[in-house]
């Protein structure tokens, strides 16, 4: 392993210590283990040569300036908040990266400035609004998320202005996206995809976009003993073959994945036919047209599922999101450093949100994935092998070393 | 409708005033309401000739003996006990009406005695055992049951005493089926197969032997949108298989009822591929080799999906309770009265059980239906017509009048 990911694993560690919970990681957004993380990276960054700020929606930004005045800026950024009983690499694994990198780079004129930026609102646990900070980069913060409040009634402007932030400058964050040069991000993959093919790295090709909804079925409730088959409406009956063709849609499609997460038969009983049933569906794609078809193919089987069994049926859509394509020559660039570093190009889709897609239509982003452990995330048992860190880094490091040139 | 149908519907009626809940028929076991009804029905089977009285275990027990002293004894029976929030006509419709044909049986000499039984046990709402009642002519009363407590911690023991019975005379109400001609029970339906055939009466064939089971699922659980299709072991989607099956079983067999009431999957969540499932199942049938061979069938295809996803699927049996088939000889002579009585002869199974179980292997029983509007029970929209009441009395009548003749 070389110094530099040595420092990244050695401040990952340290970076535990910012904690709400004793004993696990909790670093909700704005909270005082987020001050407590902001400080370390903030001084981290400012041991690699950048100047830092805390801005004005709580993102430490750490900033080297380019060659020329004129230059533009490229952003490597990811987030340092966390859910509760965390991991330590999500997020915080990809701003260290950056500073690292960062830091290599001290005396070198390069034909672009760098903003190193650490969001803080990656998660969405504490407030319904989530991914705030890498909007306000976007120029798409949306004002009204100030007024979401936490379970303790605090809102997002309060809890802002305790950070020492000022809200009310959120939109002079906005960068202009004929100086930037683009966003690229460094992430564990939180899923099993690389681990499988034993690989270290992985080329993002799309942050999925998504589609959520709640499928719910009207049957008829009934007595399980007295009612004979082929009288029977049976919710459970008709969601099931549900749940099946949702999963048969994720299989057939390429990259897309459906998904039924919750089921539900409201005073379900042994003895009782199912009157009522209620279930999730989610559906992800890095196409957003695939996504939508297999929609509209669920849609019209939960209708012929319906007619077929006399309930009714209805797929009511709660959220929607689309996709976020990674930029080409930004991934060009990505793959030839792997290239450089020795490592096969995988390519593959994101199945989880990230700070990258808040930049869709605005600047070019890329990313790359880290393999972890079991492809487990969002628990303490969340691990990115040293050796898979250092290769990252190298990556990264060709990256910077290289880009200028393609300008 | 007959002078003697019109009273049981005037009966049926005042029998609602014994309830426990204001505005609603509640009266379960040994309560007040019970008492209440109780003695009414001990006060009507006076004004029907019979010698009343209350027996060990809580039954009102109404005698009228016969030509000689050998003649042997038709029980005719069903219950006063109720769900909570019931309706009129589960079991009291059947006590009265046997108390109705007594009546004018008044001064007739038979060559039979005739018990008729009000039995107060059969919902189980109160105590976790039931059917205690009619367990104790039957002759397997077991008096382990004096020890099931109801939710106030009040033991079936004390309740019996408190009701003035004297339960450790319980064993004694044991009929001997030397003695016994046989039990009858007239009931509702409970179900829509008459309603859909346009009868008011059927003929019984057996009651249901049941079997339930739940069936635990223990597949991966993972994120939704990062683990892809053919890497889940997603313990929902092997659910619906099972599902699926259960019905197509209930589906091909012959009076066959299969179900899936309940189902859960914990801590189940929109964006989490399900690592866990649980769901229940009942399966009916009046022949115990096809419920046997339905199980055998579903253990089998549990096991099928199971290795077919890579998740662990176990069905355990909690419950297992016989068929008990209708006597041949009772139920000939009861077809005979359909026929005189002008109604077409209907076969059907009870798919809910009854106080006639108890008597499986010990004494002949035979019941028959009754017509219930939209096949509901348990609920206060459970309805008998009049008419159909009458149509009951009068077969219950002609089998009394002509039974007689047959032995």
């Amino acid at each position: 392993m070389t110094t530099g990911a040595a420092r990244v694993v050695a401040r990952l560690k340290k970076l535990n210590e910012a904690s709400d919970d004793e004993g696990a990681l909790t670093r909700l957004t704005l909270s005082p283990a987020h001050a407590r993380a902001a400080a370390m990276v903030r001084r981290w960054m400012e041991m690699a040569g950048l100047a830092v700020r805390i801005d004005a929606v709580g993102n430490v930004v750490g900033r080297r300036e380019g060659a020329t005045p004129d230059a533009k800026t490229l952003i490597i950024g990811s987030h340092i908040d966390t859910v509760r009983n965390a991991g330590s690499f999500d997020g915080n694994l990809g701003v260290l990266l950056g500073v690292e990198a960062c830091a290599r780079l001290t005396n070198k004129p390069l034909p672009y400035a760098i903003e190193v930026v650490a969001f803080g609102d990656e998660e969405g646990v504490r407030f319904p609004t989530s991914l705030t900070g890498s909007r306000a980069l976007a120029g798409t913060f949306d004002p009204v998320c100030l007024t979401s409040v936490d379970e303790k009634g605090v809102s997002r402007r309060d809890a802002l202005l305790a950070f020492g932030c000022d809200p009310s400058h959120a939109q002079f964050e906005a960068r202009d996206p004929a100086r930037t040069f683009g966003y690229i991000e460094v992430h564990i993959e939180q899923g099993p995809v690389l681990e499988a093919n034993k690989l270290a790295l992985g080329l993002v090709t799309a942050i999925n976009g998504g589609s959520r909804g709640e499928i719910v079925i009207e049957g008829a409730a009934g007595h399980a003993g007295t009612l004979p088959m082929n009288m029977r409406k049976d919710a459970l009956a008709a969601a099931a073959e549900i749940v099946l063709f949702i999963e048969e849609i994720g299989k057939k499609g390429v990259e897309l994945v459906a998904t039924v997460g919750r089921i539900d038969v409201p005073n379900g009983a042994v003895n009782v036919v199912p009157g009522r049933a209620r279930l999730s569906v989610d559906v992800r794609s890095p196409r957003d047209d695939d996504r939508m078809r297999a929609l509209a193919d669920i849609r019209a089987e939960i209708a012929r599922i319906a007619a077929a069994r006399g309930v009714k049926a209805d797929l009511n859509i709660t959220y929607d999101m689309p996709a976020a394509i990674c930029d080409k020559t930004l991934s060009a660039a990505f793959a030839r450093s792997f290239e450089r570093c020795d490592h096969p190009l995988f390519r593959l889709p994101s199945g989880a949100g990230h700070d990258a897609m808040s930049f869709r239509e605005r600047i070019p982003q890329a990313m790359i994935f880290v393999r972890c452990r079991g492809g487990v995330s969002h628990r303490p048992e969340e691990f990115a092998a040293p050796a898979d860190i250092a290769s990252a880094l190298a990556v990264l490091e060709d990256f910077l070393d290289t880009i200028g040139a393609t300008q």
